[in-house]
């Protein structure tokens, strides 16, 4: 790698390498029966080069030298088509990284037979708990990475590891009733995923499923679970932190460093080496060390992220959150493992002191969100009706609001944390907010 | 390959194995310049095999015989841990194709090289044209694909060939006016890509959109551009014509063949082999011959599209409709190229007809179509507002109807026909529908 630095060099004023491998095997369930089994591997690798502040980009899936060679060759005669990029300063320097944790070499060599495994298993546990359950979908998958970013500055830094996760959908069909799908799973740094924990969660919510109540317009507290929380704030929150929105004026945050916009109750900050992340990668995708980014502390907004490009464009520092996209093989502003803090009561503990409210285990619709003003308006489906400080039942409703408002009536977090492999990785308790307005469906 | 059947038939009662190789090499826009260019190339094999009516699916991401032998092995462990499917008939039996077209090497070896070009002289000419114009992104690129598919009953068929296609997204800024984005594209089965066509289409749109008119409830004659089609069909009316759903009982059609369903106008079958089309294969993905089949002919509903399981299920033939999913590695019922037959005049003479109406090239919220009974409700943008023969600016509004309902109204369609590599690949004249209700925005 280092010797196609070299021949790269002469066609650019600075230049990036970056190889990704990649290994994952997985299977899935349909309708109660294992429907695939697959293994797929590859590399990729990313060549990015300026010259003349002209940027070249080249992407090519294979590790070969030869093959790379003709990538840079791509990237430079390209540069030449483009034009300046005025605002173009450098690519990062070398910085200091953090202790690589140990990799878990046995999800390198896992095979599908594992996953299978666990899927006959938790479609068998499920029937057994409830004969009702339809195991409508779900997959189990194990995924290992190797990176190594290298550039004409000095960066060179390799990484490997890798993560499983499982998954599971049930649909109950008791009489007339047939609940939504209701998910669970789990994700974790080794094989030991929680298969018999997932099944009964989801088959427990299947079961309160099962009794539909109506739903009406009220102000009620609202716990959101882990799901519904990564769902909502991926589309109407995270991107409002984001540098690059900052510059652009198309967050609602500018100059609001200091600011209360949450309850005291809410801490949140992105750190790939939080004990329950699943990539806990020391550098990001162009090479700047990580870090723990605090950006909401007791309620307080501290600050935005950064990547290389949009950092320099501000006059500031990246904070480690380039990250590469594997599709197009630049780098965008994104989080490694968003954390909100947990608390000290347990979920059930929360659920105890509701006399009258409802308990959210996802949205619909969350992707029309608008994260310029934060508006958003969502069903939570499946939510769960809340009496007397237990769960009687099933409901849907709808909420529009604006999520900048309903930070403000977080309360209480729970000590549960789970994390989730979504759109944004986040690790998060269940939450509760008080006197959320919902509109009756 | 033989050789691996003959040793998955001595693990299963009957086995296919696919094998896809493709080759893609693509180059991308944003913001006028010129974002990436990339190479990318690889095999997947898919295993499918029934033992003792027990299905097992694996895919591995090669072509390697050893690979392919542990995929078999994976397949059978699988079949013998899920239970019997009773309606599992058998596997596709030989038949007899049409001809093969001659497939154009030339994009077998195509560069990106020549697709850089091709956006840098898009981006050129656009700007060149209109100095307002913003090429905001766009897209270049040529595939190649070698299927074989082989299964024990003596199907064995080898199929290559490659297509190419551009499309440019233009946003006009002028004074305070800001155009919606606007496309245009091409796709073909060579690199004659009509880049000059497609630059002064989209243009010619992005001028008319300087000028805003306001939209108001009222019913109009609306021209839909093949982009509309297909966007629209693809999500409310296709699924309609899946023998699948006529088994599930989740299509409007049933008992309606040899009904009137559209106006006299339209025409609508699947066919592969249609001279614009850009993948003319001879068999599906399970090894069945492809053919013309005719779905509406002069508004008559004429029957339902087949894949193997599901035909023989009901008691019928595959119509050689069983797509392959290579995410899932399963069959489903699909389309190789939908035709709206076209007329006899011009667009341009259909808008010279129209006093009063719309010309709509694109619609949004499409995906949010209910196929169990053609219900719709889009957004059409951009819009274009026609007064006595001629477009005279642009406009945004919303249409909530049933499919079934707009193709009652289909009045002519026009003699030039587009091909849209969309979701499904569509290949449609301008159509105008009488009578539209749309609601003003």
């Amino acid at each position: 790698m280092e010797n196609l630095i070299r021949y790269a060099e002469k066609l650019f004023d600075e230049v990036e390498i970056a190889v990704y491998r990649s290994r994952d095997v997985s299977a899935s369930v349909e309708l109660n029966e294992i429907s695939m089994a697959s293994a797929r591997s590859g590399a990729v690798t990313i060549v990015r080069g300026i010259k003349d502040k002209r940027l070249g980009l080249a992407i090519v899936d294979s590790d070969d030298e030869k093959r790379v060679k003709e990538a840079i060759e791509q990237a430079a005669k390209m540069a030449g088509l483009n034009s300046r990029d005025e605002k173009w300063v450098s690519l990062p320097e070398p910085g200091k990284y953090r202790e690589k944790p140990e990799p878990n070499y046995e999800l390198k060599e896992a095979s599908s037979d594992v996953l299978v495994e666990m899927l006959v298993n938790a479609i068998k546990l499920a029937r057994k708990d409830d004969e009702h359950v339809i195991v409508a979908g779900g997959e189990g998958g194990v995924s290992w990475e190797e990176r190594r970013i290298i550039n004409s500055h000095g960066v060179d830094v390799f990484q490997e590891g890798g993560a499983a996760f499982f998954f599971i959908e049930l649909v109950g069909k008791k009489g007339n009733t047939v609940t939504p799908g209701i998910f669970d799973f789990d994700a974790r740094r080794d094989l030991n995923l929680d298969v018999e924990g997932v099944v009964e969660k989801a088959v427990q919510k299947v079961r309160w499923a099962y009794s539909v109540s109506p739903s009406r317009n009220e102000e009620v507290p609202v716990i959101l679970a882990p799901w519904a929380i990564a769902g909502l704030f991926s589309y109407a929150l995270l991107p409002a932190f984001s540098g690059e929105r900052l510059v652009k004026e198309t967050t609602p945050l500018a100059d609001r460093v200091g600011e209360r916009i949450a309850g005291d109750a809410i801490t949140l900050y992105d750190d790939p080496f939080h004990p329950l992340s699943i990539d806990p990668v020391v550098a990001d995708g162009e090479g700047v060390p990580t870090r723990r980014n605090v950006i909401i502390e007791d309620g307080v907004f501290k600050g935005f992220i950064w990547d290389n490009y949009w950092a320099r464009i501000h006059g500031t520092e990246s904070t480690g959150n380039g990250k590469r996209d594997l599709r197009s093989g630049g780098i965008n502003i994104g989080f490694h493992n968003v954390v909100i803090e947990n608390g000290k009561r347990s979920l059930e503990d929360m659920i105890a002191d509701i006399e009258h409210g409802y308990f959210v285990d996802g949205f619909q619709g969350a992707h029309t969100s608008n994260p310029d003003n934060g508006n958003f308006a969502v069903t939570a489906n499946p939510a769960f009706l809340i009496e007397n400080g237990e769960v009687v039942g099933s409901s849907v409703f709808l909420i529009a609001g604006n999520v900048y408002e309903l930070l403000k009536q977080a309360a209480e977090t729970s000590s549960e944390q789970r994390v989730m492999p979504f759109r944004n990785t986040m690790t998060t308790p269940y939450v509760m907010f008080e006197n959320v307005r919902i509109a009756g469906k």
